[in-house]
């Protein structure tokens, strides 16, 4: 491995964070576009709520973990009033978006805004040391939990006949729980990791294949159909990176080894040995997947395994994982970076060509690019640090 | 143009017919798979019922416009007998999918699996003289209408700020409503040919652009949102033949040359230069769209294009439509059909690769290929009896 602080570092501070500083705030209404096309203009105004909360969170990170910059706390300010003020409904929940000024367009049909909300309030709470945000956090982080077992409330299309579990809830739990460490009281923060790593680890995880699925019945087994059979490879690996983090905390060596293991596995399934980079979507019996767009090589799935990998190789130095690194560092960077305009694409063919030239859409805004540049940062100054990785 | 009657007719009654006839049937439940591999295999057994609709449609279809085959009729009826047995709520709208034994798993969330349940009744009554069913079209007719103003009802997710209105609802009773005319009141088949006209090619159809658009604001304007953006070109072309249809019924020569002017302004837009093919989605202004699978090419965008065209030439010998007609037939015919194991793939990368090796899944079904086979063979047929081609 071959020392990239610098890289990320520099990445981050001097191409990625200035693209969105520059283009994506709404001085008008406050909160932030996130339709940014190549160059960074505006080509739609609509607001996605979970990408409001996803860079309000962001910023304020940046201000708690980086440097204490006024501009920074502005603007993840901007975006938790925004949320706060027109972003949710009579009963706490959040909706999916709105119009630039505050309008809803799509009712709060998930629970993935809310998660982000609360994320944002309680980094900005942190950052502004300010307890309306702290109890707002709290707030939301409850209702959340209220509404976990039916997450789409009246809006859930399918019948009980067949009930599914869904991975994204535990692991969505894991990273929120340790984000509102602050927040919530202590006995609380640790029953949602043992119930985090126990989905994840244990149900979500499949002994035969040591890969993860998206859905299992409600008893663990594996179902056979559309949903059942949907393998997700960049969910798995993102996941297994908050578990290093949850082992670290815990001083879970087991639960390391267990995470790096699952990291090897899903890439050793998901490369995609034609044309590189890991596919988007898989069906775990090889049937055709119902997701048209299987085969695209998305940012976030590459990013968040770039962060996997490095975490995990300052924990275990084995060359398998120094060379998933490589092989994984050379495609990112390669296809989805921009060091010209800012930013990195999002969206690729199986060829690696770009294919939608934005910088952010209705799912891509201020959060996979900059989280996983001040982690792969934060973790290889740590190898460098300690002499890890020679420098 | 070349004869290609002989073409169309052996194609439909020996490889795409015989196909769904082997591998679809389930002989245990009812019904139909329609899941099925390159090679016809059963890969999911999950009914999706605007596909169950649809083929027992088809059926019934064959049954009456080319051959009384008991056969046929029974596999209608197989059908048509599902749908109504296991496929209705308690107040008469059709679940999305049941599983193979007819346990409701998707809830009525939209009215098209109603429209061609519909069209599954109409057409099985009408081949089997059956007045319980047809009774059944009705109902079911009125109770599209009832929804109509709502279709999704309670599973409707986004707010009354900015209502748009889709372009699918005129398009599919234009269809529906021709389809269920021996079944319905005369005034009430013209007034609803009257409101699909006006809607279709007045308001869906954009004067500036003369292309069709997917939604528009209420008072018809565009609107500039991801929505108000979308031009779905298959979609376009498709309503298209339905007007030729219908102006053909009227004996209205204004509305064949509306139609296959825009038919052929829809080509102009949307064709790829590069790889050849009709791209599935694209943006009005050109920005990037939010679907993911935009540069796809789809088996029944080629093959409504292809009847289009047809039904154009038949009406209007302009050189210009012979042309186009050529070129899609060949794109279509060398990248979707399968003479080896029968149906058509139906899902290419954009340039042209099989991008599923599927022949049936939860959005293809027996529907189609058949269908537009059935529509070119006849087409044809008339332009060679007619000497517009010369045999």
């Amino acid at each position: 491995m071959k020392p990239q602080s610098a890289l990320y570092k520099d990445s981050l501070l001097n191409n990625v964070i200035p693209f969105w500083e520059k283009h994506s705030l709404d001085i008008e209404n406050g909160g932030y576009f996130t339709c940014l096309d190549s160059k960074g203009k505006v080509y739609d105004t609509d607001k996605f709520m979970w990408l409001q909360g996803r860079q309000a969170w962001m910023f304020a990170s940046l201000y708690n973990q980086v440097e204490q910059k006024e501009k920074w706390l502005q603007i993840a300010k901007s975006g938790v009033d925004f949320i706060r003020d027109k972003g949710m409904d009579a009963h706490g929940n959040v909706y999916f978006s709105l119009t630039a000024d505050g309008k809803p367009l799509v009712q709060p049909y998930n629970i993935f805004s809310d998660c982000f909300a609360a994320m944002a309030f309680g980094q900005y709470a942190l950052a502004a040391n300010d307890i309306k945000y702290k109890d707002l956090a709290k707030k939301t982080y409850l209702n959340i939990l209220k509404r976990r077992d039916n997450p789409k409330g009246l809006y859930e299309k399918t019948t009980s006949q067949r009930p599914l579990k869904s991975f994204a809830l535990p692991m969505i739990l894991s990273n929120l729980v340790l984000e509102l460490e602050d927040i919530l009281k202590p006995e609380e923060v640790e029953q949602t990791i043992d119930f985090s790593i126990k989905e994840v680890m244990e149900v979500f995880l499949d002994k035969k294949s040591g890969i993860i699925y998206e859905f299992v019945k409600p008893d663990g087994s594996l179902e056979d159909s559309f949903n059942g059979r949907l393998l997700n490879p960049g969910h798995g690996i993102e996941a297994m990176w908050f578990m290093i983090d949850i082992a670290l905390r815990r001083k879970d060596k087991e639960l390391i080894h267990k995470a790096v293991k699952t990291i090897i596995n899903i890439l050793d399934y998901s490369w995609d040995h034609e044309f590189g980079g890991i596919l988007y979507f898989m069906d775990s019996k090889g049937q055709p997947p119902q997701q048209l767009e299987w085969d695209q090589k998305l940012w976030w799935v590459h990013l968040e395994t770039l962060v996997a990998l490095a975490k995990a190789y300052e924990q275990i130095q084995d060359p398998e994982i120094a060379q998933w690194y490589t092989k994984v560092h050379d495609y990112s960077w390669r296809h989805f970076a921009d060091p010209e305009n800012g930013e990195w694409y999002g969206y690729l063919n199986r060829r690696g060509e770009v294919l939608l030239d934005l910088k952010g859409g209705k799912w891509k805004g201020c959060f996979h690019v900059p989280r996983a540049m001040l982690q792969c940062w934060r973790a290889f100054e740590k190898m460098e640090n300690n002499n890890i990785i020679n420098t």
